[in-house]
């Protein structure tokens, strides 16, 4: 394929787009490969929809590979089977909705388990025709509260979705254990790094899951490595909970005036000066903070809830939504507190709180009213003591201690990870790392077809509800981490496998000789098989020119120019800046055993 | 591609889905390629999307083949480029329209014109990057009021659009010319009949538009064409207009009592007896029938408007919604009429309505009030004397005279054409047929361009809008299309260049060497390069697979089975029924030599 750069469909900007943050956004647009419609809304120009295609090539090869199938489903959808399995509710504002003119509700799908479960009920019915793979590549909506960095966090995407049904819990271990080995695959080939990391399941559900992400400083996730070989979104870190501590010794609480304590050292420091203590000095760790929040549930329920954590760690919100998701979560107001005069604002204390403050009634069925639930940082357990607020302005409470002056309604991951706590599983302290979600992958088991009722017969002629794994693919999102992965400052830079075109050529000065050259040359290495851009524009300067095959980052560039007349052509590589001459004789020949030995390479 | 049957995602049913009423939606479902997914939205099974596939590289090898630039948008727009061209409003409820969790307003694109114009805008500035064409393969939204047949009326389908965009008239006409040349040769190389035809423009505006239709009993839309080769949508017949009459002879209009003249038959029966007249007998051609609807305008304002045809003639609502576009049209209900006493349901003529009724005033900026708006067919020219109704209970009026008696607002297409009408361009009588519509080229010119002010700097560097045209292929639809036109009472018969699979072997016996040879060839016509589907289900008689390969319809089917005693397999030709016997150690050999000879085959 040869296109001549006087009529692609290209124009390259020399400024950065005034939305952009991150180097892909900035350089796909500045380059011409996307432009953007609307928020998280963008637009594929030539050079980006072949960069596009060629990453869901591989894809496609690797799920093929494993036998798992394509096919493809609408993206508007009836509401009726999201309202069966309540993610109409649990996906909140984030699902498109729209009723059609017979005021039926539709939405347009962030994800399609419903959608298959219902195919595989249709057209199965045996144990005999699991287990089974089904994929799609399709365009999926998600109405993201913060669209960002361009195609990673978009609002319109391109998505591989593939669903895996078995029979029993062995066959899902081998489904997944298959599509996780192709997902390896896929990145490999594409040359991008990653991490597999334990995940949330979030609105997705189910029992496991894991997460593919490419360490990159802009990611919007932050993930967790020890020396031993854990790997975790920091969303999914479980604290290990120290064991219970004996508090027979400790003091009966006591109430101590604390004024201009607005902060957790200005508390430490006060205590030092007015209440020391005598074994050592009192420090953050030995306060513990009260963060109330304000839940929205699914159901439009509203709660207000106090998250207790130890004074020394902040709230990492990410780690908190996902530890209460489905429901929504902000900071609670002061009307949210209004209710509940016993809460007193900066001074507020777990004992006013949680199952065994005195604030606390039942109802018939045993759910709790009158005190907002108290949700605790695994550090907190049983007879360790604490400063915290007095639930009365000005005063702090000091020998606080958990499971004799307060109780909690349940733990809760909310504080921030840091750099050197253990990893869970004891292999050693914890290093941080930000990286982008391309890749997750979720054994789902049998909530889907429960819900839906997707039931086959097995070997014995019973009926068995079918369990299912569901595995995403970012297409779109992988396509912005490879520009993230590959580019410099002067722009990007594809490895051959997902280039546009595998040869830039440029006619570099004047003279029909040049110009005809240069178009036999790029004629040639077209009909050999391969893809070129030949920048033939006549009034343009070899400068603008050179610029330009440094922006648009194809792997291969051919300088056509002065060096003729010595009978020579220049080949440079822009990935690594080297460059050599080729006799304009055997250009041709050469050019084409190059990129045909080049053709796959992820470099 | 080698598929098993044993694990393709297939399934295929014996019985029509209760909703299909035409072969292509009856065959797709029941042969497994297509599922219903709401009503108009359809989901691909692996069978489907492999045709579709097929479809969508003829459409864009001919795109590529002609310098059209391919691209793709979101299918999720904001609301504001359909504002500023109207759209938003005339499309009516046949947008899906939506709202973000910001309350902005977006809809699902039935078509991109404004996408398009603007992307063009944002790259393009000088009569020197004209002319300009651009496609997309993509997913449309419309949401029809009548869904029907399949994939041929839906609401969400895959369209080919394109775009051109030039500096002037001839350039636009060269950029349609190209087009109109490309989709020949699409359904060309398909194999799909169609014909070319005059057009509307509806919904696209513009000044000149054609249809391809593919000729065929279940199309949605009637088409004429004469011997002189005149072809067009009956939509898009303009009838001759006759000469005016010279009426100074017709005796002054009479009220005449016409008691139990319920339908143009009785009146006219009635005429005949009561009131002969002395030439020849009254004729339902001498009758003007009135026809009253209420239109609905794009803001929102309801009109009701009296339509004046010949009684020998049946209003074509096709038409008549055509010529009023983009209004939406219903019948008048007594509801609508109440507000006019004047109109007599049963006896309404064509006197009380129009600027000569007694009934209408103007208000200051000339807009009439008080009647209705008259519109008549072109046939009803100045001096035609008519009998009509005497907008009085019982009472129709004789030698009511055009021009003289009553004056008209306009003219209308609304009557309906007959088998034998004259074709507007003098070439001969007319033909009647139907088929569907598989393309629609339109001349849009400047309408988009200077409503988004899309312009360019001319050669004199003084700003020019640019013309446009856009054209489309219904992908979808035109595989249903080719289902409608190739199969049989069996089921499908795909010609080599779309079907799913070209060689489908069946092992139509019991014992190993049957499924190990059947299993050898298949794998080795495979590795030749061709896409092989398998029937190794061992427990289905040879009877139902013999059932299946006609149901889903690919070309060549190879039956190994009881020949192999004597050394011999059989290959059928699905399309024309015939068989032959081939040596078993010569079979891969041949197979290979006659799909290749085959491959674009659009038999």
């Amino acid at each position: 394929m040869l296109k001549y750069m006087t009529n692609y469909f290209v124009r390259t900007l020399r400024e950065d787009p005034a939305d952009a943050e991150v180097a892909s956004h900035k350089l796909l647009v500045r380059a011409g490969y996307i432009r953007r419609t609307a928020p998280g809304i963008y637009s594929w120009l030539p050079l980006g929809l072949a960069v596009l295609k060629r990453v869901e090539r591989i894809v496609r090869e690797e799920m093929d590979a494993i036998g798992c199938q394509e096919v493809h489903f609408p993206a508007l959808l009836p509401a009726e089977p999201y309202q069966k399995t309540n993610r109409w509710e649990e996906y909140g504002p984030t699902l498109f909705t729209l009723k059609d003119r017979k005021q039926a509700d539709y939405l347009l799908a962030p994800t399609h388990e419903e959608m298959f479960t219902l195919l595989v009920k249709d057209m199965y019915s045996s144990y005999k025709d699991l287990p089974l793979a089904l994929y799609q590549i399709q365009t999926k909506y998600r109405d993201e509260a913060r669209p960002r960095a361009g195609l990673i966090r978009g609002r319109e995407f391109v998505m591989k979705d593939a669903y895996s049904f078995d029979i029993d819990d062995e066959g899902l271990d081998r489904s997944y254990e298959l599509q996780r080995q192709a997902y390896q695959r896929i990145f490999e080939r594409l040359g991008l790094p990653y991490v597999i990391c334990e995940a949330m399941s979030g609105a997705m559900g189910g029992s496991r899951s894991e997460e593919f992400l490419h360490p990159c400083a802009i990611g919007e996730d932050t993930f967790v490595r020890s020396p031993g070989g854990y790997t975790a979104n920091a969303e999914a870190v479980v604290t290990p909970a120290p064991e219970p501590v004996d508090a027979t010794d400790v003091p009966a609480s006591e109430l101590r005036y604390t004024p201009d304590a607005g902060t957790i050292a200005d508390l430490v420091a006060l205590s030092n000066e007015k209440y020391p203590r005598e074994d050592r000095p009192w420090e953050a760790a030995d306060t513990l903070k009260s963060f109330v929040v304000t839940l929205t549930h699914p159901d439009g329920e509203k709660e207000v809830v106090n998250i207790g954590i130890p004074g020394d760690r902040d709230v990492d919100m990410k780690r908190l939504e996902a530890a209460l998701a489905p429901a929504e979560v902000e900071i609670a107001t002061e009307d949210d507190l209004a209710d509940h005069p016993e809460l007193v604002p900066g001074f507020l204390g777990p004992q006013a709180c949680g199952p065994n403050s005195d604030q606390r009634t039942y109802d018939e069925e045993g759910n709790p009213h009158g005190s907002i639930r108290l949700l605790l940082d695994p550090r907190i357990v049983d007879g360790t003591a604490w400063i915290a607020g007095g639930n009365k302005q000005d005063h702090h409470v000091y020998n606080l201690v958990m499971g004799r002056d307060f109780t909690a309604d349940g733990t809760i991951e909310a504080a921030e990870i840091r750099e050197g706590d253990p990893a869970p599983d004891g292999s050693g302290p914890l290093e941080l790392a930000r990286g982008i979600e391309i890749g997750h992958i979720f054994q789902l088991g049998r909530k889907y077809a429960q819900a839906l009722d997707l039931k086959v017969l097995d070997q014995n002629g019973k009926t068995q509800v079918v369990t299912m794994g569901s595995y995403g693919v970012g297409v779109s999102r992988v396509l912005a981490a490879m520009a993230e992965s590959h580019h410099d400052d002067k722009g990007l830079s594809w490895p051959m496998i997902v280039a546009p075109f595998h040869l830039h050529v440029i006619a570099a000065g004047k003279g029909d000789e040049i110009y005809s050259t240069a178009n036999r040359i790029a004629q040639a290495v077209s009909d050999a098989g391969f893809d070129v851009l030949y920048d033939d524009r006549p009034k343009v300067s070899a400068g603008v020119k050179f610029a330009d095959t440094e922006l648009l980052g194809m792997p291969y560039v051919l300088v056509v120019g002065r060096g003729l007349r010595d009978g020579v052509v220049e080949l440079r590589d822009r990935r690594n800046g080297t460059s050599h001459d080729l006799p304009v004789d055997k250009a041709i020949e050469e050019i084409a055993t190059i990129l045909e030995a080049n053709r796959e390479s992820n470099q």
